[in-house]
């Protein structure tokens, strides 16, 4: 299953085919099964397909266009106990969102919603006070099928018992 | 392989078996094809045992003792290009490192290196500026098996289109 982690790639380019719903909401399950701190749970999402998910991606533009659907993910900093932490919840869900879409057959990539952007999309989506927006993952078929990931291991970011 | 990710769980007590080193390199290996923004790859692991293991359990009091290895994650300020972000390179090496214990039979679970420990962690590692240490994960064979996770699905997180 080591795999699954080992081959997962960034992908930016989607087929115009349908993603189907039970498949997104697995995604969210696995989403939502990520670890938290304290077990808070800091994490909302907002999940966007047609007109709105085109709006979002005029918006925010660092978002590949031409995904089926979308998956928002946000800081619930209502519900952060630990502070400071929800942006580490949210990157376990956001990288369990990405494996889930790769396990799935599917792609997608992990996009920043960057601050001068979250005002626009707040109001796009009506996300309330407390709620903000923090990562996207645009998921659809691939184009094509991936190259391999080039193996991220290096020996050198590795040290035994002392620097 | 929804599996993996679904039926991960926090593991603090460890049986005092050894955990073979080809596992601890495979689980470095999944937490570096992690993705990271900008494939900036802002990250750092120093693995930890024997007394250097109990000597940082006994600095960083909320990591359980009794793991046979561990693994500091440390962001590297230095290779992080987009600014801001080796946290989030960081969490997701940490969510890859917790799955590929578990889908190696292994236990372990996410904690944190807080701010008052980080320099007492810094002198005992050799740590160089730059680094800083952000997440420790000890590793071991659980002494029971644990229970099943609750799923952590939560409806009421799921928003379409609008909030």
């Amino acid at each position: 299953m080591l795999e699954l982690l080992n081959t997962r790639r960034s992908v930016r380019e989607f087929k115009a085919d349908p993603v189907d719903e039970q498949d997104v909401q697995d995604i969210l399950e696995a989403a939502m099964n990520a670890p938290s701190a304290v077990n808070e749970q800091s994490w909302q999402f907002v999940v966007l397909s047609g007109t709105m998910l085109k709006e979002f991606c005029t918006i925010n533009t660092n978002t590949p266009k031409g995904a089926a659907v979308g998956i928002l993910v946000c800081l619930d900093l209502k519900a952060e106990k630990a502070k400071g932490y929800a942006i580490q919840d949210c990157s376990a869900a956001t990288e369990n969102i990405l494996l889930a879409v790769h396990a799935k057959g599917l792609g997608g990539v992990w996009t920043t919603v960057f601050a001068q952007n979250a005002d626009k999309v707040r109001a796009l989506l009506a996300i309330p006070d407390g709620i903000q927006p923090f990562s996207f993952v645009p998921i659809g078929y691939p184009v094509r099928k991936p190259a391999k990931l080039k193996n991220g291991f290096d020996k050198k970011k590795v040290h035994k018992n002392t620097w």
